[in-house]
């Protein structure tokens, strides 16, 4: 069996009762180092490999090997949710049996964020992610001015890089556009990691601002406010 | 202090070490009645108060009060994540003293039916709740427009009641403008409770299904593909 599991913000307590029964059950833990460091201190017992940034197929193809040629419990992890820009859609497509794999949700970088700025995604939300890897720049800013038009709030992931600067300000002046120059937008540090932090401005304040990949950018919808250095987007309650 | 926690779907295995430990740290705690009637049996040395549908701003009052006037940690607790058309907003909306709020993220519907039908939410994806209590149809429907112009995968919390039938019908009938009618489109019921269950479908079957509220609804965009009962949107990895 394998065990495609979320491992959430890194933290042990980010993990659910789910996730730490199967890194139990599994004989062989895998995943990117990043998300291996965090996580092997707290299962000492069990043997971890690790794999570096954009060898994601390597790593599939390794876990669905050893499952088939030695039917042993193997473990897949996945920071945040499997599911969401996670391993869980490309370990599936590479396999030819999908009932030999069992994909454990977790917590995802736009709820864990949320929750340390307040109540942003309390109404409708598109999540976005700026990578463009994968994704042609056209048809991430396609979404993004869709987004504004349906007044969504919006949650970008891989939000920035060395590389990619260009793309988060072009996200920006769309919605620019659309929003007020006071709407809030945040961005969220290394969520339950060492260096947390918390930043709350606008989107006039962040449109130059050069995120980077370990963070999670919230923009607000035509509803959401700041009160006190928290951001609430009202859900509608008459009070 | 007051923790709103978020309770995940319900299972004691869904909760994260973090809503333990906050739960334990509280003198009383306070929910919905069904949400409390799936933990408390976990925690049996603590006061719970159940409170009934609709009654989101009375309890929240509740808690309030109690942690100004006895100084009290106390529990508010919120199925799924309580970020995600869950308690926390409604709370900070109401408090004075947002310092006093602390906000446990956990699982939600969305990542966790996602888990059990593949992987759906592998790429950019739409959140739209379709209860019409607090936010206008129009308002609704024209988000179900902008997610199906924008190409995003969406996620439909709160897709009907037996008041409420119509508005997924015609949220379908505006997806049906823009996607192949063998979309595939998911209904999960009571995920991890007694009772759970997937249905697979396409969008033009599920149209005419009455949805009820204790399911999420996925619809696929335009990449999306069902394999063998499991359905997943690529990320765009070349395989």
């Amino acid at each position: 069996m394998i065990y495609v599991i979320s491992t959430g913000m890194g933290d042990y307590l980010d993990l659910t009762g789910r996730a730490i029964k199967a890194l139990n059950e599994c004989e062989i833990i895998v995943g990117y180092k990043k998300y291996v460091g965090l996580i092997e201190k707290h299962f000492p017992n069990k043997k971890f490999i690790s794999y570096s940034m954009r060898e994601e197929v390597a790593r599939c193809e390794f876990v669905l090997k050893i499952a088939h040629d030695e039917n042993k419990n193997v473990g897949l992890i996945s920071g945040g949710d499997a599911g969401i820009y996670g391993m869980a859609g490309l370990v599936l497509e590479l396999s030819g049996k999908d009932d030999i794999i069992k994909i454990i949700p977790g917590l995802t970088s736009a709820t864990a964020a949320a929750a340390l700025l307040g109540a942003p995604l309390s109404n409708d939300f598109a999540v976005i992610s700026l990578s463009d890897l994968l994704t042609p720049q056209e048809v991430i800013l396609k979404r993004v001015k869709c987004s504004c038009d349906g007044d969504f709030v919006i949650c970008f992931y891989n939000p920035g890089s060395e590389r990619r600067r260009e793309l988060f300000k072009q996200a920006c002046s769309i919605i620019m556009e659309y929003r007020e120059k006071n709407t809030p937008a945040a961005i969220v540090t290394d969520v339950s990691r060492e260096g947390q932090e918390c930043k709350i401005l606008t989107i006039s304040e962040i449109q130059n601002y050069e995120p980077k990949m370990n963070q999670t950018i919230i923009i607000g919808n035509s509803k959401t406010f700041n009160r006190n250095g928290k951001i609430i987007t009202p859900r509608g309650y008459k009070i």
